[in-house]
């Protein structure tokens, strides 16, 4: 499915491929060196790279580096399981994204995938009703990042946010796993009314640039929604749909269309899914 | 039309809730305290708390943390009409929010909000002919909130921008009262002449996420556009219109759809404005 | 072609002109004087102007001030054909943005224009084979001014960049001299194979905000393409494409229509090319 | 006593002496402006003043400008009586020292008197039972200006410490009103017993630059210590010692030796005090 | 010998008793909550909360904190036993010092104790050969604690440095275990040829405040240097020197003067030393 | 007269030696090539290394690092003659201290030589009777460097300052060409009248650490002062004064015992100055 190296299974193995690689790179680029030590060679763990890297990128005069840095530690040891996510991530990125060619580049670089791993701890304060905090981080990940994910929506993992900038997610939103989207995409909310009203996404869609999702609306699973597409109904599963207001153009040449990222939606018109 | 808490008819009652609110907050999240006691419990006024929070977010090489907080009390002290409207602003927000639970989420973390009062005191010193002090404060807030809007533009109060990334407002355009604005909306000009040539809003409108309004067209009060709409002409009061490029779908269902905020223009169909 | 003063034709005169704009602006808003001594002021060329006000903007827990200034010194030194392509830029901007009243606004306030000088910064370190360093930059392009692009791209010169939040340029884009694009504006990939895969823009192209256009397809001279569009296909030279997915609409009324700057496309369907 | 303009009776008057003086300054010395403005003209008192003043002088990576400011403002609040000493003592060091010319000269740049105020706020924080609070403020003072003042030390008002880098006072000392001491003095302790073990200094004493005095002993009032004097035993009043250990040597010219700061001993030799 | 807790024998003891003071005193003083939290708390070994805790004092333009950060992790790794000196001298610190009543008052705010601990990394980096770097250290602790340190010189452990400023340790000096030094002391070189040209002090001896101890003598075990001494010769153990120039003056009370640090020596007159 | 490389004659040589010093050092130890190449190699002259380097010392919440370079560079270009006394202070520095290995180590290292330099800059702008400036320079200097020169004073050129902590110069004071002072040192007034009234050094005096003069005396050509001596009137040429207060005690070794640097006056008692 990827003609790349095969992804890592364990986020442990993971890490010692972010070591290798610092170090590689430190030595073909010495004015890397300082940053590259102190952020991936000298740490210890997955964990702690994430918790130093997110809080560099996060510091602000709301909430220091420092204490940006003890929440996250804190927070990843008592939910290993959002490291596991952000393992999951990084290796869908590498996967999908043929621009990307060491997962270094992703971990320090790729806004879309700094922003999710910030909004899991966010939404991992948000669970433990620490609401407030919670949304202190939505905002900094949104001046920051120009990515406003809510605290309270649920997202899957093996998710891909190529670009990112601009990408809206509501309240009550619903991401399965392994999603891509692209930047500009809105999963909003209809109507100043609380409960439940924003996009519930499945698993395997691929969501193209500036689609806008609105309203509690199903997108079925494998679907696909075209570039600048206006989405406002639902889509069933293994569907391609585009247009303002979006309409059904055909399907998928892909069971999970979000592996492909393809985003031209004019040669799905008569394609069937694959396998 | 609201189930929240009244809002606040003046200024002093919401520099008050803010402390309260504050002073709660800080017993449940004692991470936050300092920073609430500077920003807030520690103010003497509503333009004072403006004042120090906005110029902790803007400060850049360009101009320090000191040099915009003592432009900006100067600026509030003999501009009081513009504090009034921060307040009206922060009301509207509140209302129109389903996701925001108080005073303090948008004065401290929502962008739109903040990009909007900076707007406002870089309006100020145009108006004063301090052009180039003015565009620098515009470049520090599409820096730093992702939010473009002219010095030169005219806005009303009660204005909403929700998520606000990505919004683009013109040297000659106009905003009346009360009007909701979503992200990635563009209030955008038509050719290299200098000249009027912007949309004009008017008072009650909701505009969608990533609709694009060009040229010096007229938007009637109470219209709706709906999201990812490509608006070149005029739209009469109370019409909604949708589409690339936007035609007439319906009319809102509401008076006033900024209050309402549903982005959805299917429903408009055949619908009548509510009175 | 242009009712302002006529663009410079060197950079040396042009950083005479930047010197005057500042010792001008010193008098009447002392406020800024002490930054502008130090941008402008004190500076000995244009390179080093640029140089000082980009490291500025980019400087981040990855790279501080101090090695981006440096870095961009050096790079300069080595390549005088990207000061010159950045010299073609401010003259763009300063022909086309009627907003616009000197060479120092856009210079220190526009985030599209610094957004591409850094980018061509980026773009050589790129060809010398300094991938990751190259990448660095363009991730921090893309988190302070919410602009993605590539460095592998390749971009001729006098290119104007309106308000440029959002703007995506992937790997293998390429374009041509005197481009206009506004903001939101993608030249996106189709697929998750590597090889050429993103738009070619030809010269004089003018693309209207939030245009999407996606896959390794060729917009031909002189063409314009509407706002919202959405095109997968190829344009041929001087035709107006607009709507999802794009279709032509028209010519524009210019030879090149990227100095007009006219993003309404309703007017072109009967209009001829000019000149 | 005193050819300088008479001090100021109250710190109302002291403070808009203060603005009066940095407005002026800020004519001539445009580059000063911002500073000025900033720390003086925009403030409202002197108690404002002062904790803007220190908080920026001492902030670190322990304790930051904020956290400072608010600290020094609620203890000014509640503590009138420190920020009346702080007039004293400012008027103490206009009159002693002949190369001072204006009140802004010690408040801004002596840190004998940023350190003597920094230690009344630390003494007010031991009385409160804030010990570590205390000694990290004693800390600060210590690394910032190389003066260290134990917080339980108790210090009278109108005193003047020239040049002051490596005085230290012991946590047993105590220092009368009208007192001036030179830079290098030690009011230090002998042995590792707690209890009372450290000088007391009477009125109106002047002791010599790198003076040390060592153990519970007592200076008689009007007394004068030599520069390099080792004092190990009680002085009695109106009296001069000097040399390792101290002797007597003379009688200070003057009743109150500390407002003439002479530190010449050989001329005191046959001497009677003056009234 | 020491009427106060019994010093630790272990560092890792002493890391626990850090914790367990870090967390009464959060709880009693929050304000320092989030900085005890991230230099104590949340640290995993003494070695760890030494690093972090100097490199944040010692962080300038030559050297950021991250890189200190990362340098004495790095040596306290390869040199465990600096580590154990830095524990030893802690414990000597709060036995001899009667105003110091936790472990966390020196670790945190004596610059003696940062200092000695600074020096004992930049003395390892000398024997490796890297004296660049080790004289850069050396640079940073006289400009941030006013204490000079050669990194060549030669410290035993057990050392305690009471108010430390001005303190100068020549190239050549060497100093036992179980040293006690006032501020202001110099153990200074006689010329400006190279070689072995600094005082040497055994173990046990206390040396009083502003002492000069000249040239390549030799201060026997258990002597006493009288404050504001210059000491040209070499003193025998268990003797008492004090003038300008030094002479005996008596015997210390005690064997080990270090530990009583009685800077009087004037009763020494007749004294023996006590076993 | 000195066993090691001959002084450079001439700032411009100095130059490309420190130039040629920071290339060999970067390599041996990288970590230091980013802020060797940023504060020497990437310099076009002495004046900017000084500039750039100074500045980064003295930068505060009163004058930031850029307002500093600025001023410097400007004070620089129009006083050349300070930059050939910083040119022949370096090579005293180098001349005279035995643990001194290259220039580099002064310049980057040493608060006396960054202390005098700055020095320098203070007393041009007090001549240009910019004296509040000038103040303001004289306090970061103290508070940096915890070295204190009243920016009146007047310095010849070839002045070593050797550890340099607690040195202070007064209003009046004067120092001839090659002299050498310690720590701890005063230049002291007497009494709190303006006038004339501190010392006056000679040419080729030394004066060792912690000695104190105190009035306006004359120390003569050549003379020497020992360590810890309190100068309260006239020194002759060629003698060696010591003790509190100090009397002769011979003749120093060498017609300029500044060159020698020995703080040992006991062995001066019998000998001949030296030709």
């Amino acid at each position: 499915m990827s003609n790349k190296e095969t992804t890592k299974d364990s986020t442990k193995e993971l890490f010692s491929v972010l070591v290798k690689e610092a170090l590689t790179l430190s030595n073909s680029e010495p004015l890397l060196k300082s940053v590259l030590d102190e952020l991936i060679v000298f740490r210890q763990s997955f964990a702690e790279v994430l918790a130093m890297s997110l809080s560099r990128k996060l510091a602000s005069s709301l909430l220091s580096r420092s204490q940006l840095e003890i929440l996250f530690l804190s927070t990843y040891k008592e939910n290993p399981s959002i490291v596991e996510d952000a393992t999951a991530d990084l290796c869908a990125t590498m996967d999908r994204d043929p621009a990307c060619k060491s997962y270094l580049e992703p971990l320090l670089f790729f806004k879309g995938y700094q922003a999710i791993q910030a909004y899991r701890i966010a939404h991992v304060l948000w669970k433990d009703e620490r609401f407030f905090l919670a949304e202190m981080l939505q905002s900094l990940i949104s001046q920051k990042f120009a990515v406003d994910i809510h605290p309270a929506a649920k997202i899957g993992r093996g998710i891909f946010l190529d670009h990112a900038t601009g990408l809206v997610v509501g309240e009550t939103a619903r991401i399965g796993n392994n999603v891509s989207i692209l930047h500009g995409v809105t999963l909003g909310g209809t109507g100043n009314e609380t409960g439940d009203r924003h996009p519930k996404i499945s698993d395997g869609v691929m969501i193209g640039a500036h689609a806008q999702l609105l309203g509690n609306i199903h997108i079925g699973k494998g679907a696909k929604v075209g570039a600048g597409a206006v989405v406002l109904e639902d889509v069933p599963p293994h569907v391609t749909v585009a247009g303002v207001p979006a309409v059904k153009v055909g399907r998928p040449e892909n069971a999970l269309p979000s592996l492909e990222m393809n985003q031209n939606f004019t040669r799905d018109t008569n394609s069937k899914p694959a396998k």
